[in-house]
């Protein structure tokens, strides 16, 4: 059983809805604390309505105190308050298996927190990760490593992994080019490059909502986290291929989260 | 592709986690507007967040506006003026395909609508329902019925189809005694008995929201509503049975929404 601390997408491509997907896919009952909701579609945001950080907290208590939660993902946390909240649950090791994806910018480039957000999770969430998994944008702002290829994502990922994270994963989906490897660097600094080719796909809406809520499901399953990580990748990257196709929503469509393979057709009815 | 309007619940065994896990199940890609956050258990509702009405219906503007929705369905209102202003978007043709589940009183008997609730309801937003799945006390609350029994049932339901609903299920499930049948009202008046064998479960939280979804669900396929009911009750008896067995939470615990068919012990790793 798996625990998602996330913001609602109306569209249901992102946030809580991919990751309760996602957790589903891969056998894992899902339960969730909202965050904020939004409402987003496949080409904008229309608006951010936050929760407050204390009924997040209460969400929280609600599901561990009565739930046996294996893992437990963060996504858009909205606020530094909100952060601070999560981190002192996990500070007192409430939160097992924690997967922290730093939501700190929006890919429109909107900020999803405010000033003070990357310094608190710097210091008071991260530590606390089992895995991280910052993309390029998140873990430069983090670290302030300029990132321009391999060798710096593996230096911004030490960085991660000094101020306690126990695994890093720095994404590699917004590099220039056709290769899109991931960087993973472990507690001891040793460093993986899970190589990846790009698909090509308008529908990536959710992308990293879903890799860090597989990583949290394959751990609450019992995977080690550098397999987790390599098993998430596999995952997401069947549910990018199965929705390459689809033609859902004037932006950046959802992903195949359930392997439907259908056309989007079979899921407009038209 | 169907959208639910309906509320958060932490543990994920009803709301609008269990719409989008029917939905899925189903083969309908789910989309959501967030209606209120619940802090829950299985045991209890510990706190209750509603979200601005305003902001209900920015959420439903941003699906509409960008993905081809074929049925909705409404839970949880949480107040008169969302009710209002979803039946503001039903007046206009916005919803196709709409299912009313007039979610009025909690099952612990915690009133979930204020005052005005029923009257809303009734005035605003049933008239414009496709379906809708009162079940005994909401069908009472609703009508001034007394009801009874499958006769009284069927009276209730036939208010109900005065006040403009095309199709009235008023659910059995509370009826004292082994069997729970549905009632089904149609616009012509006629009635349908859907006799069941009431199945003993601990595990029953969130089977009128899944109910509700699934009929949604075989709307936006294409089913016809009376056999959109019966194939929703279907799988609402498959997702009982598969859950009957489980220990999760020390209340009333989830259903099997995927067919999983699993031990509880695999889902929580103990």
């Amino acid at each position: 059983m798996a625990l998602t601390v996330a913001g609602s997408d109306s569209g249901a491509g992102a946030g809580l809805q991919a990751d309760l997907k996602t957790f589903a896919a891969l056998g894992v009952f899902g339960t969730c604390a909202v965050t904020a909701v939004t409402a987003q579609s496949t080409a904008a945001v229309l608006g951010v309505s936050p929760i407050d950080p204390g009924f997040v907290d209460l969400q929280i208590d609600a599901v561990l105190g009565d739930l046996p939660v294996a893992a437990v993902k963060t996504g858009m946390l909205a606020s530094s308050a909100t952060v601070a909240a999560v981190a002192r649950r996990a500070a007192v090791g409430d939160l097992p298996n924690l997967v922290v994806d730093p939501v700190l910018v929006a890919s429109t480039g909107r900020p999803l927190l405010d000033d003070d957000g990357p310094q608190t999770y710097l210091r008071r969430l991260l530590p606390h990760a089992a895995v991280a998994t910052p993309n390029l944008r998140e873990a430069a702002l983090l670290t302030g490593v300029d990132i321009t290829g391999v060798d710096a994502m593996a230096a911004a990922g030490r960085r991660l992994v000094d101020v306690g994270c126990r695994l890093v994963v720095v994404k590699g989906g917004h590099l220039p080019g056709g290769l899109s490897p991931d960087v993973v660097v472990d507690a001891a600094g040793a460093v993986t490059v899970l190589a990846a080719e790009r698909i090509d796909s308008l529908n990536d809406h959710g992308t990293g909502c879903t890799l860090a809520a597989a990583v949290a499901a394959h751990l609450a399953r019992g995977s080690a986290p550098l397999a987790a990580v390599e098993r998430a990748k596999l995952y997401v990257r069947g549910a990018i291929a199965g929705a390459a196709g689809w033609r859902l929503g004037a932006g950046h469509g959802p992903l195949d989260h359930f392997g439907w393979g259908v056309a989007h057709t079979e899921l407009t009815g038209s």
